[in-house]
């Protein structure tokens, strides 16, 4: 703990990705005082037929 | 917020997506008196070797 | 399934979710084509204070 | 109910799978004292750069 | 990892949580491998008016 | 999107919560090239009796 999840829209590069779970683990530990390796981080891509916003998917926005 | 999340199996065409996301939208916005704008809806598809029922995967029932 | 969670904050009416409930099953076997007692619907209720936007909590909007 | 989400890496077989979600079913009835028909399991599985650790990706460990 | 997120009804004691926990690891590792260590197990509890099933909340079934 | 959901375990202040949401916005933002406004955090807090590691509850350990 903390078990962080971030659902989010495919197309992002590994370099993204890595800048972006030590960057939101810096922002725990900083705030929340808590050790590095007490942070997990989870990424669930979801795809734009899988997302909608006010009733519509993304793939017809 | 809200945010949903909607946990099913694949084999849904777009057009079911579509109805789904619109309808369940509507069903949010009547009930909770809230903007359509507001409401996400995010599917994941579970594959029938990932979802389980009395201790059985659905691949074997 | 399908199994559907909804993220709302709090201060709805048991009326309102007796509401959403019936109208959100609907919307589900409506278009997935589905039994009503397929469908299950988790409410998680999240406080002013555990939701945030743009970089702000909901008590500071 | 209950409901059981696993997140694990993939890489593991079928037979594993099958094997995981009979055992889990079983300590969920002996404990919770209810049926093996009420326990839904689901399984999302993460892969290696979508996993993180202490700001680092599981594919850069 | 693995993470597993347990969704059940309030009302069991903390040492049935107890066993659940320890029984649901043992399953883990002996299936999957994995040390115990990697094991993290997360309940929320959901209240009867917040579950729902075939459109009815659980406090009308 | 991206939505981000927070597992912690409870006892950190509105200061710390409010820190954490900012800090964490920005690393999205930064590496993701999204606004702000795209960006949702919710928390869920954990009670010490909800949460286990190595098949023990939290309040064991």
């Amino acid at each position: 703990m903390p078990i962080i999840t971030v659902e989010a829209l495919p197309g992002r590069t590994i370099e993204q990705k890595r800048g972006l779970v030590k960057d939101m683990t810096d922002a725990v530990t900083r705030n929340f005082k808590c050790e590095p390796e007490a942070v997990t981080i989870i990424i669930h891509e979801i795809s734009q037929e899988h997302l909608a916003k006010a009733g519509k998917l993304r793939i017809d926005w």
